[in-house]
């Protein structure tokens, strides 16, 4: 989708890394910067006052899947409210509250908060350069749990900056936007910020362009996660360094087939063998895994208890199980809180929730 | 589908290895070995005087899809047939004529030939032990091109021994007596001979037990090899030895995001992201193409030529292009065998054929 700016307002002068093409309708997404320095195109105007966007957690990783597939979580995630503000400088953003649990130790300052980065990218994307926009940020997600929260954030916030201008911008856009943010947080990983956009499964081709695959889950199947938190730190980078920086050719060969296993059954509604590749991983998770107390019990819990796989949500410290059944993931997720508690000596929260099929959208 | 030996007709004591219990009604295959060492079960009776098998070449590989993943080649192949012979000693196979250009090069033992060892497992499998056998290789592929000639007289003679005695044992259960071949010519692999026997792609999940998917390609879809072959050597052996024993984890994310997004392709029928998949491995063919001369260029003459991808098949020399016209392929096809002269100072031979969908299977 190439961007034309339809209703001219004020011509400016845009930089190629403000333009796109890309094949939506395609299930691969593509984002080439390809328009020349001079191209002159028109500043679109807000077509809202104010608007109100939720983007849902995300499960990166997903076992093989690591660094490059993610899925989005219904019903857990972050609220971002858009106003034009005449108080604002043009072409700028303010944030003007932080709510939630984790507020205290998020910044206000945009170009220091996932809201805000996202936000600005968006309006520098649009070239937004008349209007002065106000932003609130509402926080359903824990900090540093390993459901994409700072992910959840940015998208929000580009969804709902996007749509007050008429929604010009398309899903890797959008994405593209994230990633700025998620850059400066946790590194240019896209797989919680695409589906945290997109919705559904994604799996992160390339970034040279970003090109990005939808994979869809068959609507007419349940699947429903399973999230546990430990009241335990996993900060990112130390749950990175903990990776090997070599790996044997046998289990490269190994997790490359559960990755393709995992992708089939995804694709396939395969619920036993997307949970079967999801606990397969011999590379990540064997690492991550004795950094969280409890973990390897909490896995074996899960799975005694029903679950078709369990491995560690993003960077941990959420142990995510997979099945097919409310009622059975309520069982599940009770015999993982109570392996947190036993065996790693670590309080739990529970959540089970459906498979996020739509992704970041406004909801006011 | 566990054996069910219906028919009494001799009782005999069979060991666990020549049981099976499998799902065979899912895409995803799996043989676990469970009935007790005591059970006695029937030997089957011949229920043909002899049979004619046919059994595709193969593409292993796939780039990304390194050690675990294959599919099936139309048009080209062995072709095994197998009569019962009162001359033979009850119970045994003996290989009466082994026809074909590579025939001079291939043992009529049949404990040395890939034709006889498979016969004589899928016999074990079934508890022959009162007819003898005669069987008759008719080599159609080369051998040590990277086509799977191993894997094609396997799944032709295994597929031949068991339609004789009725069809008793399921695909997944051949692929095991194929690998017991496999196994002494070039390695416990089963993305050759899994293909060969069962036709599409097909997808090796695990050994023990073993489990294979079958990646069901759009029926309504048209894929095209190109497959040139120079002549040149490129023993397994070397090849494998080639290859890198430990693997950075960028490269490592970046092939499994590939053989991911070659998988989501082939369920999907998107050729054009096959082919860029195909394409995109960093891992093993950045170490094999130089060993093959000519065979970077090749490649790229390939691409030039419009074929949506391009690599080497399984360990080489035959490179594999990918597209959905034949009159196309024939182009890509005359574009290869130039390269491979040009640069490799090599000549070749080509081919353009369909996706194979079967499988081995009688032709009468």
């Amino acid at each position: 989708m190439a961007i034309c700016y339809q209703p001219p307002v004020k011509p400016i002068c845009v930089r190629p890394s403000t333009t796109f093409s890309s094949a939506s309708k395609s299930p691969s997404l593509r984002c080439n910067f390809s328009l020349p320095f001079t191209t002159q195109i028109r500043e679109p105007e807000p077509i809202l006052v104010s608007v109100k966007a939720f983007a849902p957690a995300t499960v990166a990783n997903l076992g093989p899947g690591f660094d490059f597939l993610g899925c989005a979580v219904d019903g857990l995630g972050d609220f971002v409210s858009i106003s034009v503000d005449p108080n604002v400088h043009p072409g700028q953003i303010s944030i003007s509250h932080v709510f939630g649990d984790a507020s205290s130790k998020l910044s206000k300052n945009p170009n220091w908060n996932c809201a805000g980065i996202a936000a600005i990218e968006v309006m520098k994307m649009l070239g937004i350069r008349s209007v002065g926009l106000s932003l609130s940020l509402e926080k359903g997600l824990p900090l540093g749990s390993g459901l994409g929260s700072s992910a959840a954030s940015a998208a929000a916030s580009a969804v709902a900056v996007n749509e007050i201008f008429g929604g010009r911008l398309g899903p890797e856009e959008l994405v593209l936007a994230g990633l700025k943010s998620e850059e400066k947080v946790s590194g240019y990983h896209a797989d919680n910020v695409a589906p945290a956009i997109m919705g559904g499964f994604v799996l992160v081709r390339n970034y040279e362009p970003l090109e990005l695959m939808r994979l869809n889950f068959p609507a007419e199947k349940d699947l429903f996660f399973v999230l546990v938190s430990p009241d335990f730190e996993a900060p990112t980078k130390k749950m990175r360094a903990a990776l090997p920086g070599e790996i044997g050719m046998a289990h490269h060969v190994w997790n490359c087939s559960q990755a393709g296993a995992l992708v089939a059954s995804v694709l396939q509604g395969d619920l036993v063998g997307l949970g079967k590749a999801l606990s397969a991983d011999k590379i990540v998770e064997p690492r991550r895994a004795p950094l969280i107390p409890g973990m390897e019990a909490v896995k074996k819990a899960a799975i005694e208890a029903g679950a078709f796989g369990c491995t560690i949500s993003g960077a941990g410290p959420t142990a995510v199980a997979v099945i097919d059944s409310e009622e059975m993931g309520k069982r599940i997720a009770e015999s993982m809180v109570e392996a947190f508690w036993r065996v790693g000596n670590l309080k739990a929260v529970k959540a089970v929730k459906k498979l996020d099929r739509v992704g970041a959208r406004l909801v006011s």
